[in-house]
């Protein structure tokens, strides 16, 4: 591919204004969204506001006047809309481990006298911890079987699995995993902290019944911003979730004794939320404001498809070794590679000014937010990660002690 | 009282200095420190630094350049130390309705066979709608018995009480109550939203099981800031919760599948934490460095003491009924009154510049932060009262339609 090519595909670029909504620093091109979205400028005023004027000067009365009993639910029907969520199915809050406690005891409940969950051995470590806690019998793609239907039998309330996996990058196919599960009766649960703001989701449309997600990857509302819990309507008056907190009850300011349910998705709030840490979602969200998901869709498989096909003759010349599908249907926007010397690859990357980031055991791992790279960026990061492996960078001390790479 | 006595009160105030620590709106005086603190002002620029420096600019590194990934512990041990704990027994995380379901589940896995859990029908609700979640047989002072003691039985695996209640402001005696506890082998869970920062605590002096509590009222952490868990040394080994996520992993970074809880007080940590927020409880904790606990407790005394007393004439002429201990050892910072019209009496005072709070049914409530509040603001606050209640305007139309007051 020719450097008139790439310049080409940037001309087309239809995301190319939303560039400028994003801050970030000088020079790098920062592939590591998947971990941590940049700033989106809006932030800067947005968190000003929030502290300045409605803490400092709002006080308690901000609680009502400036919506903050109430951002949970606003920026959930916000975030649902985008994910092809009807209102009044999602919430913003807490974390995406403490939100698959709940989705994963609520699809317990949803179906009394199945015991097991199905998930995946390679998930995001996270939900394998939380399913630990939530006491089910848990069964493991890659582990217990080699084909998610040869797991999926009466004894299995739901199947938590995540749409694009954290190591590979790989894109399951929503609608058909779920009919897998509903065809056997089970639930499923999908973690779309790897997918949401980068691949296309219509929630409802693929009869989806739970999902829960991060917003600081792809959605850029800041580091810990609180999660989100989908939950389909035709299950929200029968399910049931033990973190019952305040903001989950009917009546949150009647300060009852027993605890009543919320009848809506705010039963899958518990408590107070971080309102500061929320007016990032907001930032977040309105940094999405207009974008076509098609076209988000498109530059982003364009981007992985460009990475990959000009880091083919690094993985012939250096042994790096693809772990990512080629195939478009089943790729999120995200490619790794295994390579030994993996760690000093990127700690070398970041230092010449492409952030990327390493997970044991030697994954190198990039990821590709179409709304503020270019493919000419892309060039550049397989150019920088050329430069650290012809010069073995592995072979330097200070690229030796491991310092975690979060 | 006269306006003299006033004046000298506060002219030897040793905390008056710490009043321009805070930001307050000209003209208002705040008695509602105790549902929401005010901002310390060095927070304004403690959220831009986090925002534009170490999010915008330092991106992903500053999880560890900028200490993020370890805050919850930073902050854990520093308001540890506040409260009387030493190091590696206190987290700031979630909210304090999660940090009770994990402790209230610790307890009953340390106390095997024992499944009653003690607290309080006055208890602010969400406690006691978490205890609800964990399974545990419930027993309330208020509703199955009169005296603590005799709830306390050998099937009691803990006792899950506010040191200060949030409506009457009652203070408990927290030495005396964990000998209670511990005297039936049974172990203590505290809730201190109501008491940190504004009563002196000793937590291993006191020999505390558990405590809890959020860092928004009298810690002025901001709206919704993460909450805490302390967790006595002596349990920590042996002490599970189910809500197992990955920042509670002995290796977070290993990614291994199988969860092993971390020896240490990181595994009541569960997920990701919102970084935004959690800079707020750094900025409030900086705002009472080098505040003397003693002086604070004297303060707090002294200033809901002059307020029962100015408002004497107030119960007598207009029929509030006093709901807070006149007995110093046995108040908080918090003084309360029934009033048919409380709703509208707290509108109005609003309205004139003193912010209290009101809580169905009929609860007037007002908090004292020795922090930033003088003895002249009482007077002057109690006198804005008798003008509302002296002008009866519970009449007004405009103060009978109740909006939430949070």
């Amino acid at each position: 591919m020719t450097k008139i090519d790439i310049a080409a595909l940037d001309a087309e670029d239809p995301l190319a204004c939303f560039r400028e909504r994003f801050y970030l620093p000088e020079g790098l091109i920062y592939l590591d969204g998947n971990s941590l979205g940049p700033a989106p400028k809006a932030a800067f005023t947005g968190f000003g506001e929030v502290v300045e004027k409605e803490w400092a000067e709002g006080l308690i009365g901000s609680w009502n006047t400036a919506g903050w009993f109430a951002a949970p639910k606003t920026l959930g029907d916000r975030l649902g809309a985008f994910l092809g969520a009807a209102p009044g199915q999602t919430v913003v809050c807490d974390t995406t481990s403490i939100n698959i406690f709940k989705a994963v005891h609520a699809a317990l409940g949803l179906r009394p006298g199945r015991r097991v969950v199905v998930s995946e051995l390679d998930s995001f470590p996270t939900d394998l911890y939380m399913l630990g806690g939530t006491g089910a019998e848990v069964r493991l793609l890659g582990r217990d079987g080699d084909r998610l239907e040869d797991l999926i039998d009466g004894n299995v309330a739901a199947v938590l699995l995540s749409q694009v996996n954290y190591r590979s990058g790989a894109l399951f196919d929503m609608t058909a995993i779920n009919r897998l599960a509903h065809d056997a009766g089970a639930l499923i649960i999908w973690d779309l902290c790897h997918s949401a703001g980068v691949v296309p989701i219509a929630l409802d449309a693929a009869g989806t019944d739970f999902a829960v997600g991060c917003t600081y990857k792809y959605l850029n509302a800041g580091p810990g911003a609180p999660a989100f819990i989908y939950v389909a309507k035709r299950h929200l008056e029968e399910a049931r979730q033990p973190l019952s907190g305040w903001w989950g009850h009917a009546r949150p300011f009647a300060f009852e004794a027993e605890y009543e349910a919320h009848p809506g998705i705010e039963k899958f709030l518990c408590g107070t939320q971080p309102i500061i840490s929320l007016r990032g979602v907001q930032a977040g969200l309105d940094a999405l404001d207009g974008v076509s998901q098609s076209a988000l869709r498109e530059k982003s498989l364009s981007l992985t498809h460009l990475f990959m096909d000009l880091c083919e003759p690094l993985c012939r010349d250096y042994g790096l070794v693809p772990g990512t599908p080629r195939e478009d249907r089943q790729r999120g926007s995200q490619v790794s590679f295994t390579f030994e010397h993996g760690y000093a690859v990127i700690r070398a990357m970041i230092e010449r000014g492409v952030v990327g980031d390493f997970r044991e055991p030697g994954l190198m791992r990039f990821g590709f937010a179409p709304l503020y790279l270019s493919h000419a960026d892309i060039k550049r990061a397989v150019e920088i990660m050329e430069s650290c492996l012809a010069d073995r960078v592995w072979l330097d001390p200070a690229y030796q002690v491991r310092s975690p790479v979060t």
